[in-house]
């Protein structure tokens, strides 16, 4: 009994770009109704030396896309990581979202023992794709979006669990 | 090309805990460093009405353990959430590793069919075995690390994205 590469990536993924909007929303409601410039929001911090709100949009599309294209060896999207409005981080969803729609379970076929390669701190390192899917895409994409999480919370917002696991049905 | 529900339970859970152990001690190394009662960091929260760290070693420790005993059926080990130091959140992972260890690929056999009853927000749900690992015990997994990782940070430890992820060998 298992769970295949495209279950525990592609649909994964796009669940949790989806949490990602929710935030977005709710930050947008806040900063209205708070009064407050949302920007404020997108540049938040949980410390000095740690990426922003927008760098955590940044770092989840990109472990979305880079784990799709290196799975598949289907060319991902580019971006600029220059976002500083709510509509833009939007806007990088949607696109990493687009791209994610073209991939069929059948490009997956035969990515579990694909050679993937990876510099973690710095140093390089070839693993078998289903390794590389449990050992850093799968921890590196909900590192980011629960580090926006932790991001909105500590700003006052009413962000919660359900908001991050979205909704089941 | 899948992995299996021992790989994505097990093994995961091993490692993350693994991480947990890593942020206590360099969270006991700051308290010493910087002259302040370890206990501090223990109640330490991103938002007042948010769990504390010690809450969210509960928590990572709750989702390895119940996922496991749903999926396996063999009970866990219940704990009764009233960690206050350091020490005490040592021995609960310990203890949590002590359960993770006893459980072999074998005892996941079937489990991906199997029926899971959780109840996300309050409402009820069941869902099969291979479902409820991909989008609630691996999601609330990561989630309580990555919180852990973002109280310390917030609290100005310097923890970083190798001591979450853990090292590749």
């Amino acid at each position: 009994m298992s769970l295949s590469m495209y279950r525990l990536t592609v649909p994964v993924f796009q669940r949790g770009l989806g949490t990602m909007k929710t935030y977005l929303d709710k930050a947008e409601a806040f900063a209205n109704e708070k009064r407050v410039d949302a920007t404020t929001l997108v540049s938040a911090r949980l410390a000095p030396d740690m990426a922003p709100l927008s760098g955590q949009y940044q770092r989840v599309t990109d472990t979305a896309k880079l784990a799709v294209a290196r799975l598949t060896g289907i060319d991902a999207p580019r971006f600029e990581d220059n976002e500083t409005t709510i509509a833009q981080l939007r806007e990088r969803l949607a696109k990493t979202e687009a791209y994610l729609a073209t991939i069929t379970p059948e490009a997956m076929d035969g990515s579990g023992s694909r050679e993937v390669t990876i510099s973690p701190g710095g140093n390089k390192i070839v693993m078998r794709g289903d390794e590389y899917v449990a050992t850093f895409a799968l921890p590196n994409f909900y590192f980011h979006i629960a580090t926006a999480h932790a991001i909105l919370r500590n700003q006052g917002l009413p962000v919660g669990k359900m908001d991050y696991l979205g909704s089941f049905s």
